[in-house]
């Protein structure tokens, strides 16, 4: 199956965050977009953003591994809703499977950037 | 705490979808808007989503019963996105918990309407 191209950027940003490339990683992202970085804490726009995730990075000692165990994919209009399994591991933590929401948006040129970025779903 | 105005379209569509009001319930959607009747099959259009509330009306023997057990409403510009355990009832179903997620988009007036409904959430 053809893989929808939403998850060629979160596989994108997926090897952004481990690599700690954040030129990359802020680029997938809107001007606007909304990062949950824990319940009640959000980072918003590329600036705060950011800084989450050279926060984030520390954090995890710079082991933090990322992997998508599941995607769906519920597109209308120029929106579309990501409904994922997102498995993240670190020196510090064990794999933990977290159920994670995002929104796209397709911009003008018809790039699809993340929106809001809700990695925490419904476990919080 | 005041409730966000999304609060108030799901809650008006809650009662739309028991009083069986078809009417005022696709209102509550875009034109371009996705209700995922359940997995791997989605209603797409007022036209079909309208459709798709009156079967599931039927096979609930018209005592379809919703209640909000708690949501999370994460906005960024014109787009919103709500995590929310919704508490399904009927005559011929126990109530059963979902993690039920919605896209709302805000129009040119200012209202908000779900663009993408999830009500299965990640429990697919």
């Amino acid at each position: 199956m053809t893989k929808h191209p939403i998850e060629h950027v979160i596989a994108k940003a997926d090897t952004a965050i481990v690599h700690e490339d954040f030129d990359t990683l802020i680029n997938i992202y809107s001007d606007d977009a909304v990062l949950v970085i824990k319940p009640g804490m959000n980072a918003i726009g590329k600036v705060q953003i950011r800084k989450a995730y050279e926060a984030i990075a520390s954090h995890f000692n710079h082991t933090l591994h990322i992997e998508q165990a599941g995607m769906k994919i519920l597109e209308a209009g120029d929106t579309a809703l990501v409904v994922a399994k997102t498995v993240v591991s670190a020196s510090n933590i064990p794999a933990t499977e977290r159920s994670a929401t995002y929104v796209f948006k397709k911009n003008l040129s018809g790039d699809w950037l993340c929106q809001i970025d809700n990695s925490y779903g419904h476990d919080q």
